[in-house]
């Protein structure tokens, strides 16, 4: 075997293809892939630049967060246990008018932090000055599919604007960072964008080959207005023909479940974000009775208030066993299926990331698991979901390379990020 | 000023006796009390055996769990995403019929591990040789309130056996550990101790003046089959006219309201455990309108599964939230305050405990705010509650003692302790 980059030894392994985990394994990583999963026969020692110690961890793919608003870092705890309207009026959109490109910057630097710090290795952002997301993104070695978000708000003109900016964001930005970042257009909903802007997303869409991240269903307020819901309204239009990330997809009828399987469409489950707001339920089960795609978001900081994707798988499972009234709904693996190869599906990444397999691209969390609250460890899929804490990761590597190695992150300054999103936020509040 | 054992300077203190907190303020603490809160006086400088620097910290009160039962730890992730029935009856049950002391013991000291380490100073539990329980909180140096577990399961004579063993509990461990440990009478629930038993239960605690801990409304079984609700059924024999620890309190009608508080029943709120097991939301907005003092719980780790009372408080408020489709349910501080001072009500500690003033005892917890998930500070109780974890916690004093500082837990081998219990769960199951 030719010399690896670098060879995590002795290690419990989930690679997500399948239930049963790897005991004792060994991945070896070259040039940003996997090219060895398994257990290394004993005569075939497998050199390389960089070993890891894996023994008392466990291995999972990296865990993709496939909705946020990432820069809203800044507005964490800055308008809380309020109705979703004053929320929105009052607070955030005011401040929304008020940001600019390099507070965009600081809010996004500090949410790449978050998340490798608590094992997200992949996030899909929608927002505005997405160019700085991107830029968040290329330095602090994480990967995600960006989208500058479109919306019109009863003015055609600033539609047709913010079309364009979102257009320029996939010429400039799908691609970047080493083909770390994906871009895709962000029509921001099917309520706050009209019939015509939508058909010019659609189109163009088609011409630059990218998909869609808009949010769904989110309330009940379009079908009571228009006698038609969402997802009707956007099938009829076609949007929802091509490649769609949708987040929340919360009030859907049977008929819309069968819309949503049939040009699947992938729904991005958004739980504590849903009950912080008070939003809704979605309906898990039966979208997957459908045949529907899955995967799990944290929404902005705002309305969560962190990036925790362990956090978002447990609330993920609880929230459906209560609402359905049933202890075995989604169970821990299902669970982790959504967080790792459900949203490398949705993101259109599944080629690349999503499972440890060889010839996919490395991104891949060490967790610890010698920690009190992990013990005993009866059953690693539970441990996983319902007790490890974002802060139990140890080690996060992507594209092969490592962004943080025993909780020490290598290419962020942690104490200088967060002073300046501190800096940032008062300063944001004071204008 | 007299001299301190503890001085904490320079932090911000959430002393839970009003919202406003406390700027870079001082905490002096002598021979396990708080004798000095507040902003002191340039001037009078506080001498002290032990100086903490508070900086880029918050002083809360130490949290209090009110009602688990810690051993359960050896069955952390053992049954998972069954119904309940299954759960207990082919996993839980047959394996507490193979428990020794000795086991009890063991999961005991990693509870207390875990509890120490995720900010929480005292808990309320309820299992079978809580003399073992007892032991593990003497040696951990946490304050609880204990009691030994009754049943009868259809034998009068194990009835009267398990009350004896309750009642010599209490006598022999009430004012246990230099006074940390307090005892209750525990009567498991309605349906599972008949009439004559409950009514000698009561005729004991008036005795030897002592409450209950009591598992109270999980399920709607018992009206169905006698047509008399829990709590109507216990009120008739006399059991809630004594001080009474009630955990769960689900499935309540508003007349059952209007009993708990007038008997001045305490009702402990366990939102994790309540939506793994799919048993029910309790009415936590019509239970405070009514006047009952509500708090928080975790209930045993198998069926949540940690003791982490930060994650309690988060998912307290947003399953509230999401089951009244209202945003403002259940804001942060009055969340806080459900885990600190009216856990301190319901314990019957609130003399003792629950709230940093001078004059109680000094269970406190510091909290580091310096980190990515916690920054921007806008709003502080939104951050205890919504993002801080357990593992923000960096020092835990317990009656004038410092049981964990810079997360280095002082009384216990933490290896040791975790290497025990996982030793002790493996050879549990192979019995």
């Amino acid at each position: 075997m030719e010399k690896a980059d670098i060879l995590i030894e002795n290690c419990m392994i989930l690679p997500m293809t399948r239930k049963r985990p790897i005991d004792k394994g060994s991945i070896a990583v070259k040039d940003g892939k996997i090219i060895f999963v398994g257990k290394p026969a004993k005569t075939a020692k497998i050199r390389a630049e960089k070993k890891m110690d894996g023994k008392g961890k466990v291995a999972i793919p990296g865990l993709i967060n496939a909705h946020t608003h990432v820069s809203m870092t800044l507005f964490r705890g800055i308008a809380e246990d309020k109705p979703l309207n004053t929320w929105l009026k009052e607070t955030i959109w005011p401040l929304e008018a008020k940001l600019k490109p390099e507070d965009i910057y600081k809010g996004a630097l500090l949410g790449c932090l978050e998340m490798i710090k608590s094992g997200t290795t992949c996030f899909a952002d929608m927002y505005f000055s997405e160019e700085m997301v991107a830029k968040a993104v290329e330095q602090s070695g994480l990967r995600a599919v960006l989208a500058e978000g479109i919306f019109e708000a009863g003015s055609s003109f600033l539609g047709e604007k913010m079309l364009r900016k979102s257009v320029d964001f996939v010429r400039k930005f799908d691609g970047y960072a080493n083909g770390r970042v994906t871009a895709l257009l962000g029509p921001h909903a099917a309520y706050s964008c009209g019939e015509k802007l939508l058909k010019k997303i659609c189109c163009e869409a088609s011409r630059l080959g990218v998909g869609i991240h808009i949010h769904l269903a989110e309330s009940e307020e379009f079908k009571q207005k228009y006698r038609l819901s969402e997802v009707e309204f956007l099938d009829k239009i076609g949007i929802i023909e091509r490649h769609v990330l949708a987040a929340h997809c919360l009030y859907l009828s049977e008929n819309d479940m069968h819309i949503l399987s049939e040009r699947k469409v992938n729904a991005v489950y958004v739980p504590v974000s849903n009950m912080k707001l008070a939003s809704g339920t979605a309906k898990v089960k039966d979208l997957m009775r459908f045949g529907v795609n899955v995967c799990l978001g944290t929404d902005g900081p705002a309305s969560n208030n962190t990036l925790d994707m362990f956090e978002t798988m447990k609330m993920a499972t609880l929230l459906q066993k209560i609402a359905y009234g049933d202890p075995t709904v989604l169970p821990a693996y299902k669970v982790l299926e959504m967080a790792t190869i459900n949203g490398a599906k949705a993101l259109g990444l599944s080629e690349k990331i999503g499972t440890i397999e060889e010839g996919k691209r490395a991104d891949i969390v060490l967790v610890d698991l010698l920690r009190p609250h992990l013990t005993p460890l009866h059953d690693i899929y539970a441990s996983l979901v319902y007790s490890v804490r974002g802060s139990d990761v140890d080690t996060v590597i992507v594209d092969g390379k490592i962004l943080m190695e025993h909780r020490q992150v290598k290419f962020l300054d942690e104490d200088a990020v967060m002073e300046k999103a501190e800096k940032t936020a008062l300063n944001l509040l004071s204008r």
